[in-house]
């Protein structure tokens, strides 16, 4: 199956693309988007969608992970990039490809085995489980990846327990 | 100047248009886009542009007034506005509308005349301004059409003090 994981922002948008099976991940390609700080919000929205769309269309994901938004640290950052994340979404139904969303714990439950486990060991998995030379860079690309490999284990397991974003768990106004 | 002011949100978005000038403000037309509640995220995200590209084709206005985002309440709500209102901007880009946004404040302190206004206030002020018979509903609407008012009285002045949005404030990653 093939998945494309996204770690969702405004500024930078990490994304992963691989191949998994019951028994394997394999890396496809990874990197991230970026849009400038000095253009207004409206117009980084839509230079996000305009990249999400190629990449869509370029890849041909079956499947789409991406990570779901905490607002613990800082609120305003949460807010813009929930704004990101909608567009991301968005385009996502546009092309067809079903979204699935993961915890940051899940995906270090996932990945390293172990919820609290910290960040530079979910990087070392990913690297390990993608057999790449170096942890990949930057960040938001590895996290992308972590989420993507969190996915394809949880897509392609028997014990089927991933699960579909439920607009339910949104307490929408 | 055509004026579309908009209460964002998931469930229930607000919009109305209003003519401004100067001395007044004139209502043009008022309702809600609404996305139903058993529908995953995405989709409801991609009904909402769907329905947001129809509207400013239909309506053609000049610019675009969104009410911002506070998440003082309901983190939760917050975050599904904040997916709905990436859209709501994305789409308005699309158009070549200019987006402007406000604080609920400012469309109090617009409209009726004091930042510490009730919302009740806010809305009979709203039906007075716009010669309605009866206070607009539902209150998505209402609010929608306070945002637009604030708007024409901010763009319309001598003292133009209104502002683009300004990716600056936004604390993204």
């Amino acid at each position: 199956m093939r998945i494309l994981g996204i770690d969702p922002g405004v500024a930078t948008i990490g994304f992963g693309l691989i191949e998994a099976d019951r028994a394997n991940v394999r890396l496809v390609q990874y990197g991230v988007i970026t849009t400038p700080a000095g253009l207004p919000l409206s117009n980084r929205l839509y230079q996000i969608s305009q990249d999400m769309s190629q990449l869509l269309d370029q890849f041909k994901p079956q499947e789409m992970a991406v990570e779901e938004l905490f607002f613990s640290k800082n609120i305003t950052t949460g807010i813009a990039v929930a704004h990101g994340r909608g567009v991301i979404l968005l385009e996502a139904e546009r092309a067809g490809v079903p979204a699935f969303e993961y915890t940051p714990m899940q995906v270090k439950q996932a990945v390293a085995g172990y919820g609290g486990a910290e960040k530079k060991q979910v990087m070392l998995m990913t690297q390990r489980l993608l057999k790449m030379k170096k942890i990949p860079r930057p960040d938001d690309a590895a996290d992308a990846l972590a989420i993507a490999i969190c996915h394809g284990r949880s897509a392609t397991s028997l014990l089927n327990t991933e699960r579909r974003f439920d607009p339910r768990r949104y307490d929408t106004r």
